[in-house]
């Protein structure tokens, strides 16, 4: 048993929709969340930059003496399924490998589909992964244009910006015949009612919701769960931007949220 | 005379859009241009983030020397209207300034408009420089989209998604009775015909080219022109992502790049 918190980063808010399901999971836990909200977005940037502010993001959470990490952000997995961290001395969880499995059980047709950032459909981690343990037919979009709408709360069922962007990148997978499709970065679940309007058929799978459920077991099977009957925290904090974070925490949250975030400098 | 390369940076690629009118203008000046691909963008951070990611810019441009710093982007040039810098001892130019100068004379009837980022609207630095030259009456609109979406290459005049985000912002402009629009963000000028196509009767003014024009009367009037007569050359660095600016650049500057850029960190 372990009373340590769990730590989680995202290059912005996105991450919180992993946190979502963690709370709802592991209701007892501490979180300690950290948004790179000053470098924001890491999906357009390059795979050794991304590398870089991972470790930066990493180091920070190593700070607050967390028992586990959970990479809430598909480009940074994606940048740490090629060139992993191997000097951490704690656990770390990322996206890809739980939404990838999670894809496969849930795929009827073995043919999966994969939306994500520039970076992470460049790295193509989630298709080698779902190779790795199957033999499905995988095929990727890059959806450039659903973080920056979801940052600017273009994400409602009926928002106009938000369906002609969808209408733009998802009709493919129609046409392929994909009946699973990996929501490959933590902000796309806002998206998930407007994704549906174009994929009414398709399982959604959500990447984030994965690795909470990844977590649980690995607290579980290293005896690492708070044993604590109170709620646990959530403190969040980020490197820019406090107010737009407190503004916006609730919608990746799914509900209300108090505690205001702190400022650090990575 | 004075043979010394001015100084030109941006967050990314839209500072090109003055380099562009500045090698039209002065075609036998060298020009070093940064852009802070690495994160890109600014408009969407916090007033002390920008001041600070600025301040780095600009020290980088000292470090090569340059007889004169123009910040080709209306967020630093917002942030710094606010809070300049003063140990800079070499001269600085920003875009506030010479657009609102542009505006006002272009404006028949006092009625002006100006799209930019969030930072830059929020700080209101064109507002209150149009105020302090003239009486003109100031609509100001956060166009959040205009970058994400030139960054992804949504910029053509026929483009459904930039067309869709021009009909959600410009259309008040219209119904003010706005006779000029300042484009306050240096990426928007791409977006010229999407705009066009919502405000046919509108001058639209080019903030970057307005800022190379008074560039040249500053290095004119402090004899500080090149007096070579070959063509002046063009070098480019950014902080990341050089593959992507290459790509790209050609765009901004309306015509071929054939150099690539050098990557620096700050």
């Amino acid at each position: 048993m372990n009373r340590q918190p769990i730590g989680v980063f995202d290059s912005g808010l996105g991450g919180l929709t992993a946190v979502k399901e963690l709370i709802s999971l592991l209701p007892n836990e501490n979180i300690i969340y950290l948004g790179d909200t000053a470098r924001v977005p890491y999906g357009t940037k390059s795979h050794d930059t991304i590398l870089r502010y991972a470790k930066e993001d990493i180091s920070f959470l190593k700070t607050q003496d967390v028992k586990l990490i959970i990479v809430a952000c598909g480009t940074v997995s994606s940048a740490l399924s090629v060139e992993p961290i191997n000097d951490i001395d704690i656990p770390i969880i990322s996206v890809v490998k739980p939404a990838a499995k999670a894809a496969i059980n849930k795929s009827r047709n073995n043919k999966i589909g994969v939306i994500g950032t520039p970076a992470t459909v460049k790295n193509g981690c989630y298709e080698r992964t779902i190779k790795e343990f199957s033999d499905a037919e995988v095929f990727s979009k890059a959806c450039t244009l659903f973080v920056p709408l979801v940052e600017a709360g273009h994400f409602g069922e009926n928002d106009p910006l938000a369906t002609l962007a969808a209408e733009e990148y998802l009709p493919e997978f129609k046409e392929k015949g994909v009946d699973t499709l990996i929501l490959g970065c933590t902000h796309y679940p806002l998206l998930s009612d407007v994704i549906k309007k174009i994929l009414p058929n398709t399982e959604l799978i959500n990447s984030g919701a994965e690795t909470a459920k990844e977590a649980k077991e690995l607290l579980e099977k290293n005896n690492l769960l708070n044993d604590s009957t109170s709620e646990g925290t959530l403190k969040c904090f980020v490197t820019d931007n406090i107010e737009g974070f407190n503004d916006n925490a609730f919608r990746f949250l799914g509900k209300d949220f108090k505690q205001s975030a702190e400022l650090t400098r990575l």
